[in-house]
């Protein structure tokens, strides 16, 4: 078989795998505390759009539902098997696998090559019986695959949203993976799947980073990254996939310690880190560290598009934000260019008030103003020339005392409107931290803020450092500043 | 008058005026908009210990109190005056103040200094004119003062807390000094006194420093600056402060946007970076840059003291977790040493179970454990000798969803258990965002955890860049690595 049919023909079964029709949970289990408890409660609370088929030798019912002693007595071959069995247990089921003309089958338990020398032996017996029996593993130690669009979900899943979008994750951390999706939906992201592959044993980076580069329903993928087994397949994947569409790439193991983690997290070598920073230093590569950073990469892409340009206007009602803001854009490389001579007169205009400064920083006078005035100061702002973003630090603690609760709901609508009537990208930060367990009427309002902002396609970040921040990684570290 | 001499009457003043018995507000007003009624508001409302003086003009009542045309006509002499009127008509107010022997007046508006050649001839006038009444100016441009013992408090600062500490935090910005004085209390810091001293035109960073460096009831100084009119003062100041107690410093104003931002805030010239990089880099003193970062060094000191030690145990219930601190520790300065033999063996026998790692970083399998086990592990952990501080990732959204609300409370109470039976330094990171407005319980459960964490002495941050960072930014640039 020659190497393009092979990639081909691994593309088209990690789509048969990620867009399975029917489902078995091998290890299903109602006993409190086992991870096959969590796995059959997830995926049958999200409701899987086909059959699922509970095996345990134990039979009996779980949730009223039929389990099968093996995947032998199912009515038909399943697409999808999710092996939760411990590792030493696992061979038998792979064997199963193979008898049963599975596609894909999810190797939840950890144990193996990530172990030492047994795990790897089980390991390398587990990848001959995926190819003797023609399916391809995702695993071990992992958690699984989410998708919206079947309703297959990973654990704990239960609660995903069922909102089809365009958003790949890829990570070697089933609980990044879980983290990801679930803070994702909370920020208005929808995906086209995320998928925890852990040891990457036979399925890893390059194989997904090639199905998602392209998928036409993907629109940018994001992966964790610990290592790979094959560094050359990784890099003309990503250099395929980053041609095509975004690719934001979060790599751990920079040090002695964090090599020490991976290598007994997944079993993955890190790698030398500046092979990795010229491999991740490319054009539509969006180069991320953590969790945070890497979701508001994604949330920036989403509603301000790639490579938005790094010329800020920024807004904020208060000299100390706009130093802060001017530092931090300093920093990152983003500028922080004077007014066009058009808003600049604009603006001087309508901000004769004490305390405001119409520059770039351009200051306010007050965390809020009156809304009119506040609308044409935003409609301005974002008709200056020499700005390719809008960002404004609404200090949400300090303006809700001035404009009450529901007066920060009209703020954030008449953001939305701006927004759309200009067409200029803008993002908001919103902060909020009140004391009291029992005063959550803020976080109330401001989660409300934050989903106005997001349907008008404004982009939401927790902290002026996070929004410049994600502006910065998402021009790429390969383009020009 | 020897320079000494005039360092003690200077200090002096400060402690009459932040001490102030009596208080006047000039240009008190209830008309909406006006930073007059918010001022007015914030100090009613605090409850200041002593005598209000409501000052206008105009006359008449407001919120049932009397107000009094002119200084001139009180029944006292006030030991502070708010002077809340716009800049041109500050002046006879002053002279005002000279008649009536006060120590100091708060100028809260802007338009001096700050504001071009009128404005510099103003702040000019308004210096001589305190000179020559033997009183000294906070301010102009500055928001006021914030003191829990006497009830003073600055705007917005109606909702402070009235708990007494030892942090000091003097600041340029109003906007900070509000925004530290109220996120402070969310995170259970008790403050000495806040002064947002603007211009700093006559009072600025060096006389504060030195107030309260010398002051024995402040533990810890913190301080956003934009820069200052005397650098070898302020050197003196800081070297003398932070041989007697930890000094965090925020100084903005890096590039040239910063400094354009920082001249049209305050009128202060931000100063070489490369000057201030040396002056701050001393023991001592602790370098942060952001609201964030300050607020959480101090969080930081509350709990696990100055300098605590670089040696961190990162304890989290997945492999990514450790993965990400290990990066993040490298980045940062600080240690993730192997295990002593004891801990090491101790923490292999408890942690038998699929997915545990028993090294540093110390993976517990899951995000949640049986609690007596996770008791048990946090005990070893805190008794593992290689270790100065115990850093937990609780991945709060997962572990919430194993161990129930309730549950992570427990969690909560068991390490304030360990840490104070311990005595390890201990901090932990609790993120959360859950999407939907209407499901605030879990935020509800999280400023439980949080507060009951404080209460403990554990340290809480809501993210584990933040968290590290913390704890590298408190051991100083100036403490050996």
């Amino acid at each position: 078989m020659k190497r393009s049919e092979e990639v081909d023909r691994t593309s088209a079964a990690i789509h048969r795998i990620v867009n399975a029709r029917s489902l078995a949970i091998v290890g299903a289990s109602d006993k409190p505390g086992k991870f096959g408890t969590l796995l059959t409660a997830s995926q049958l609370a999200m409701g899987f759009a086909g059959p699922v088929y509970l095996v345990n030798p134990a039979g009996g019912e779980i949730l009223g539902r039929r389990v099968y002693p093996s995947l032998l007595d199912l009515p038909e071959d399943p697409d999808l098997v999710y092996v939760a069995v411990p590792a030493p247990a696992s061979l038998p089921i792979l064997h199963a696998c193979a008898q049963r003309r599975v596609q894909g089958v999810v190797m939840v338990a950890s144990g193996f090559g990530e172990a030492g020398a047994d795990g790897h032996g089980l390991e390398k017996e587990a990848l001959r019986t995926a190819r003797e029996g023609g399916f391809r593993i995702i695993g071990p130690n992992c958690f699984g695959i989410y998708n919206p669009r079947n309703r297959l979900t990973l654990t704990p899943g239960h609660d995903f949203s069922t909102v089809p979008g365009d958003v790949a994750f890829i990570s070697q951390s089933g609980g990044y993976a879980a983290h990801v999706a679930r803070l994702g939906k909370s920020l208005g992201l929808s995906f086209r799947a995320v998928v925890s592959y852990g040891n990457g044993a036979d399925l890893e980076a390059r194989d997904f980073l090639r199905y998602f580069g392209q998928d036409d329903g993907t629109g940018i993928i994001a992966g964790y990254l610990e290592g790979t087994r094959d560094g050359r397949g990784f890099l003309d994947a990503l250099a395929a996939a980053a041609a095509r569409k975004p690719v934001v790439i979060w790599k751990v193991g920079r040090g002695e310690a964090a090599t020490r983690a991976v290598v007994s997290h997944t079993g993955s070598l890190a790698g030398a880190h500046p092979v990795w920073n010229g491999v991740l230093g490319r054009r539509g590569v969006f180069r991320v560290s953590g969790v945070e950073e890497l979701l508001d990469v994604l949330v920036a892409w989403k509603h301000l598009g790639s490579n938005p340009g790094r010329r800020v206007l920024f807004v904020g009602g208060g000299g100390g934000l706009g130093a802060f803001a001017a530092d931090l854009a300093e920093e990152e490389g983003l500028g922080l260019p004077p007014l066009d001579e058009n808003a600049g007169a604009a603006l001087r205009a309508m901000l004769r008030g004490a305390g405001a400064v119409a520059g770039n920083p351009l200051d306010i006078g007050a965390p809020l103003i009156p809304l009119p005035q506040f609308e044409a100061v935003m409609r301005a702002a974002a008709g200056n020339e020499t700005t390719d973003v809008v960002l404004l630090d609404l200090a949400v603690n300090f303006a809700m005392l001035l404009g009450g609760l529901e007066g920060m709901v009209r703020v954030a609508e008449t953001l939305g409107r701006v927004r759309a009537e200009t067409g200029r990208p803008m993002a908001v930060v919103l902060y909020s931290r009140a004391c009291d367990p029992d005063d959550l009427e803020p976080e109330r309002v401001l989660r409300r803020m934050r989903s106005i902002l997001h349907e008008g396609s404004v982009a939401v970040f927790p902290s002026l450092p996070r929004a410049v921040r994600a502006l910065s990684r998402l021009t790429g570290d390969g383009y020009p500043r």
